[in-house]
């Protein structure tokens, strides 16, 4: 058996993140205990939100530590078992992170269901998919010829809220970085516009695609973009607070829009903010749900894969910097 | 029958409003149309919101007018009806303005029962006490054995949102600009702890005023003050957007607090913007039951009056700059 591969956290990122505040290092394959597995990773999602867990304290996740590995999402294949719950060669998804091999407690893993790609356990059977869900059911209360604005629209979450929004039958518009991705979000998603908020003509152009305003803004950035998003705001409207990627990569957040709580007042409007954990309970009955509108093609995962887990650095620091459409996967098999 | 006497805003503030932009006019007493009722103004109350209708289109009243009296709630007898619902010498609540005289359609009018004192409509049975009861009960969700924060706390709605609080079972703390105005929320109205935020160790006595945290944030002011609050909201938590004083008396509002949306994620928390006239269905429900805590002697108002109409302008001066204890009233008979 070779060595385990892993991507250590070597420092805490001062300002953005840099590739070199990771390490590659060599270690052996963790051995197993009583009710343990060891997991194969043969795919990790790379998702905005870890970006966070690198701040410190104000990250739900709490204070960051260095000498371990970055954590993730990820898909493997089981190798080892001393659990009668899980055999060999069962497929699994849960936080492998970046590393070759991991063991884990049952209750961290979820079986993949052979009948659908694994990958879609990175994407809308997984964490961004649920995500995207209880966004937009729970929190949003997303009602039917509702128009729908969502931030980072074309990432990991937002491209798969567009899609459900549409099949909830609203309107949607999303807004993300560059011209590439709003012809990928209205061509091959269905979306009814995009508009790139790095535009000179961004709230011109929002103003525009939202005719009627917005009654829900899911929202994966915060900054600039949520405010914009107020303004447009019908009376009633709600935030879904998914993200906050405008402010992750620093030390220094910014302040928050204007217009709060102004505009929440005199609009009536609803900010909530959401963890998908919080709704574990439900994963299933969701699942069941997104599994059929992708058997059925109504929901499409786009993804944007890399090969080789000593690339997960830089493919992260490129997410940050917008470089992805889709889910952001890196393969190892 | 003697002329009208009006306070007319006469020019539009240019940052902080200062008693000349009104002018005192004199005028011939309004002639009735049909279906209309003239009030002869007893009092007015004076409220921070009202300088939000100042600002521009960013209020919810629209683009402001000059040349026009000053809004307000006041309270004022009957002398003249053209009307079957109103009689002569009925004593009555509504949009008075700043003036003695004024003219309405019947259903801009609300009778005041004969048990009250007059002056109660102007607080706990107006639109303060409505605003203080569904931004708790409906906005709020307010539950026994909770945490209640109040910002602008010894204000006209401040007041009686911590006594509503301590009626619901809920431990009490106001924010407030004085240490005068700290003793009288703990010592008259019961409060559990008050804070005065100007002090340089507001944010260290805060926390000590908070040891469970905060579960629901009645925010009048917006501004510094939520900052503070979301950082002592427990998880789960909600903010009560009821009013943005610490913003109104500006033309350039700040920007909003740091750790919006970030805060809002991580703890779970809703932002809920609301305005008392969303919930005129219920308010004969609502007064039906502040009356009840009026007489029961569990519920106070404090009123803080000033004799005069024309010194309106510099009582709405001081008051938004913190110079009131309660309902700021003006008295004219």
């Amino acid at each position: 058996m070779p060595d385990n591969i892993q991507v250590l956290i070597d420092s805490i990122p001062e300002g953005r993140l840099k590739a070199e505040n990771y390490r590659v290092a060599h270690s052996s394959i963790p051995e197993l205990g009583p009710n343990e597995i060891l997991v194969e990773t043969h795919a990790i999602a790379i998702t905005a939100g870890t970006r966070a867990g690198l701040q410190g304290s104000a990250s739900y996740a709490g204070a960051p530590k260095t000498g371990v590995p970055m954590n993730s999402t990820g898909i493997g294949k089981v190798i080892e078992s001393n659990t009668a719950e899980f055999d060999l060669n069962d497929m699994v998804t849960g936080p492998t992170g970046w590393q070759a091999y991991s063991k884990h407690k049952p209750q961290a893993l979820t079986k993949i269901d052979p009948e659908y790609n694994p990958v879609d356990y990175l994407g809308p059977l997984g964490i961004n998919g649920l995500t995207a869900y209880f966004g937009l059911f729970e929190v949003g209360q997303i009602k039917a010829n509702e128009t729908v604005m969502i931030s980072a629209a074309a990432g990991s979450v937002g491209h798969m809220v567009g899609q459900m929004a549409k099949i909830a039958g609203c309107s949607v518009i999303g807004v993300c970085g560059d011209g590439k991705k709003t012809e990928q979000l209205i061509g091959r998603l269905g979306f009814d516009a995009a508009v790139n908020y790095k535009g000179l003509s961004y709230r011109d152009e929002l103003k525009a695609a939202t005719p009627n305003g917005v009654d829900i803004f899911f929202d994966n950035t915060g900054g600039s973009i949520l405010g914009s998003a107020l303004r447009r705001l019908n009376v009633g409207g709600r935030v879904a607070c998914c993200g906050v990627v405008s402010q992750y990569d620093t030390n220094d957040p910014e302040p928050g829009p204007k217009g709060i709580p102004g505009l929440l007042i005199n609009k009536r409007l609803t900010m909530k903010g959401f963890l998908v954990f919080d709704y574990i309970e439900k994963y299933a009955e969701a699942r069941k749900k997104i599994s059929k509108w992708l058997i059925s093609g109504e929901l499409h995962h786009l993804t944007d894969e890399v090969i080789g887990l000593e690339n997960a650095p830089d493919a992260f620091v490129d997410l940050l910097s917008g470089g992805n459409i889709g889910t952001r996967i890196i393969k190892l098999h």
